[in-house]
């Protein structure tokens, strides 16, 4: 992993924030992939810091040490991939020279409707200007856009899970007007490297509970592109949970399709819509999130109740990479003119 | 652990099928338990061994050794907890004399209605003049029956916290006709010490999964209880999920309530119902498993979403003690007269 | 868990630094043993506010708020047991009125020998008067001593599991002079409640590794309990381990034995020493931290290798229990004339 | 994945036994190394079905139907991995047309000394002839043996992680003659994916024990190769413990040196030894099992203590890869003159 790149076409890329667990998933994904030079590693507190100080693990390749922001010199900066916190990126990246391309992962830009966004975060949108040209980054659903972007916002890990198995549902009119119900399951990584007593081994470990009941952020960002697509008459219920495990998500769908539509319908529609991708496939068997475990694969299943009359769809993701990562370096395969998967073909890791 | 229970009207209790989980842990909770003597276990494959082969850890009581079920003298016996395998247990306990108060833990006798059973487990019953004398024990829905009663079938583990919050609503008229989703998820041992592949520690560790979608033989069960106290109008939509940890049940609840009641009256209802109740708890903070691992404790929180109008209930129990043998101790307690809460009482090991 | 406790000789107790694990454990173990009334809990931090807001899952038994050490009344307290961090224990235990019967469980009065305390923790002793009166309470070495102590330092929980074993073979001879290496492994809960990146789920889960080589401060606890019953010629080599559990310890301890001895007087010294004592068992298995999760045991198991002249001995405790607040409430039982083993006794949870 | 392999000199792979956990571990790292083309995978008991049956994560990526082996047409064939179970692999490979490179990872043939290997386990060498090709594949340390091999057998990974920080050691006279304690620790996937109550999540969960004390197979292993390249003064005393993890094996080895050296000579020679190998580090930090997991990597790091005059080193690898199928991939590379580290140069996933 020390060789230089000597791809001709190669970009330079910098990772803000990449001390938490998305940048250096962002740095183990881009780690193999000739696409990319790792230019540059931010991390405010760390700065001056080598990355292997945080992360030993990644003591087999030549990383840069961590900066600061202000000390990275953008201009030799091709693309950026940002895992800032929430509500401190829209002024950063803001002010990053427009040659560049970005991918934010944060939920600073992921409202078109910035009314919408200071109600659902409780602050002042930063960024106006901004918002206005931001593609939201779900690679499936938004590809050509995305193409053409030069700044996009990824979905959150939640979101992913959820909006790819319903979009394609509510684009062809099959989910019947009313209620949708996601409830979600999520490994721990999903809240970050942060000190809190909740995420300890000793409390997280053997016990499994429900959070954010009805008010998760993840919520509206779920509601808002269903909006954009369908129609409002589609109502949301989220609710979170938070797994025993360190990555992955599970969600559990429950929605009413309208009459003239059966089981096969709602099948037909998510092969149809995902048998070409490399990354979103229509499983036959109920996944697992083992099954999708270390890869950017999406894998969604769906069955019929006769007696609700209600269809389930379970949806399973890593958090880290469609959820997060692995969905922005996506995104960037195709803002760049690369090949769309390069870097992200790979198989779960079993057990 | 090894005196002599010198209790005057204590009673002779044998444990069928004593070496599962469930059997195992109904020794645990009996071991401090001054009212019972346990004078037989029986296991038909270890026949002749020492319990202390199947499980070392319980090296510290006296404990009779494992016998085949012909070879206990029943005469001696005042009480049995039976832990045999479901569609076995109906001729067996058919058998046993009519003296001996009986609390069983398969599903051969959870249903009333034998045609109901008959289609749900696709076998012929065989103990149709027993089932007539069967008490549901559900313990605090049915206490004063079971108090009289001589066969108390124990509810499942799912069912147990699926109807302790949903039973009282309904008895009360609060819950809307229509569709109830109980998302639940359950932590391994409710499989019991089967030799599956799935439950390999290799396989379940950092894994989730959803199983038996829309046909899990607990919906039927949930929804013949809904039945017997409400009204058919409820449909119960029922999906269990298998949790990496060793114990709990979390269901989470989604239902509708009628347009004369509020979160409050759902809070009431249930508070009401269970103000006096020690193993039941309304609780002011979302319950995590962890808060009732290792005890007879079922907690719930309702909340409600006004976009929907949908009330979410938060319930949780240890499966395998209110969702087995603690809730069958309980009723045997109430059945032989005993204080109903004697050998149940304890704290949560935490963390 | 309500009830009174109307014990006529019950003490009434304090437990100071009650919001951490050794806390917890120490209300959750005093909760069935009617020989205590807890009447205060101190929490500097989290003073003024309900212990259940701190540990939901308490909210079952009646407790007093959390206070700040100054804020109890210890003129009404027979006994204290302290869970005050290391380096803070000395002051504030020096000021505690002398009819107070004490169990300490920091590491504050671990060495008899001061300059050794201050060159392992290098900082000045505190309360070198009171370190004269100090027992340790190792409670089935020191029983003796224990019972007529009004203070009793706890051993640490490594100590706990090497020390058992290790003593009685060096108090008969049977060990040789020279090197006893003691390989460790705890569960997470042996570093506390504490907010460090490498107690996070995400980090513990699905890895192991080793720490403190060479340095750790259990290493010289252990030698100077050694060096006080047998010989310094004795040098212990310590190695603990980090385990993805939650509680448990298991040492692996190898040991030269003098020419005359062999595996049979290893176990038949074990025996001998521990046969009649309810908490430490000789076991004719190999033990498993399973076995004794939960409870106040310590078990042990040696064996003979042919080739190397080695005896290996397994020695399994539950750090939070025997290696802390259980063996802590062990001698304080003891110093207050109860039952030894009130309050303790009971299975391991299993699975 | 599903594209061609067009490499011309791409060689003709068949797994033998793939339906284990080295078996598909081995699919897994053989997925993205274009040198390989999978044409044959058995599997007696699941003849006929497709990997997807067994392992529903394999669906992207076109893979043969499971065969059994006498329907293997291995006159198409240039490599096998063989993942046949101890005991059953002398005759089988015996069988195999000699144009074939062999790498098997069964222990049937890791004992030069065929009188050695009978004792150890038990039964009559069934390949005698084809034994004396064989060379043990610790690839850093035969290396030049492996390239001009035919027939390779697979080290064990308990061993793989002791020998390669004791092997040089020794070659270099570092090591005092004497006792070697190698103290290790396993995750459970060494165990295979077999089904015991002692391998259930139920039991290995929040656990910890140790097993084969004195008498595991790998010992004789360990001390067999070590009598090779040095003395039979050594004597080599080997722990294996059971971790709650999936992957992962750290040994902690305890060893005196001779007089004239010191740590630093041990560190440097180490450094010497491995510093130009791509998956054999000298680690400035002490290693966890997650710094290796799901990489082809062996850290190691060692201390010394100037009490006892003992160095410890600290010794990790993922035992499915390093210890199995990576290290197997790794020799064949060797033997087909492929590049040594192809399709195995990858980061941990971390968390």
């Amino acid at each position: 992993m020390s060789e230089n790149k000597n791809n001709a076409n190669s970009a330079n890329i910098a990772i803000l924030g990449a001390s938490g667990y998305t940048g250096v998933e962002a740095i183990r994904l881009l780690a193999n992939n000739y696409n990319y030079n790792i230019i540059g590693l931010t991390a405010d507190s760390k700065a001056g810091k080598s990355i292997l100080e945080v992360y030993p693990h990644l003591n087999v390749m030549n990383l840069p040490d961590l900066k600061k922001i202000e000390d990275i010199n953008f201009s030799q900066v091709d693309a950026v991939i940002s895992c800032l916190p929430h509500g401190k990126t829209q002024k950063i990246l803001s002010d990053i020279p427009k040659h560049i391309k970005v991918c934010d992962l944060s939920a600073d830009f992921r409202f078109d409707d910035i009314y919408m966004y200071e109600k659902v975060y409780d602050k002042k949108h930063e960024a106006r200007k901004l918002q206005e040209e931001v593609i939201y980054g779900l690679t499936e659903i938004n590809r050509v856009k995305i193409k053409n972007a030069r700044f996009v916002s990824n979905p959150g890990c939640y979101p992913t899970s959820a909006l790819l198995p319903i979009l394609p549902l509510i684009d062809n009119n099959i989910i019947q007007y009313g209620n949708i119900v996601v409830d979600s399951k999520s490994g721990v990584s999903g809240a970050g490297r942060t000190l809190k007593e909740n995420l300890l081994f000793g409390e997280v470990s053997d016990s499994f509970s429900a959070y954010g009941l009805v008010n998760h952020r993840h919520r509206p960002e779920i509601q808002s592109q269903i909006d954009k697509i369908g129609s409002t008459e589609y109502k949301v219920l989220f609710t979170p949970h938070l797994l025993p495990i360190k990555r992955g998500i599970l969600s559990t769908i429950y929605l009413n399709i309208n009459d003239k539509f059966n089981l096969d319908d709602v099948v037909n529609c998510l092969k149809d819509k995902y048998s070409e991708e490399k990354f979103v496939h229509y499983s036959e068997t109920l996944p697992s999130t083992h099954d999708v475990r270390g890869t950017n694969i999406c894998k969604m299943k769906a069955v019929f109740d006769p007696i609700t009359n209600k269809i389930i769809i379970i949806s399973v993701i890593d958090n880290l990479i469609k959820g997060a990562s692995g969905q922005a370096i996506q995104n960037l395969n195709l803002m760049m003119g690369f090949k769309e998967a390069e870097g992200l073909i790979n198989f779960p890791m079993f057990p």
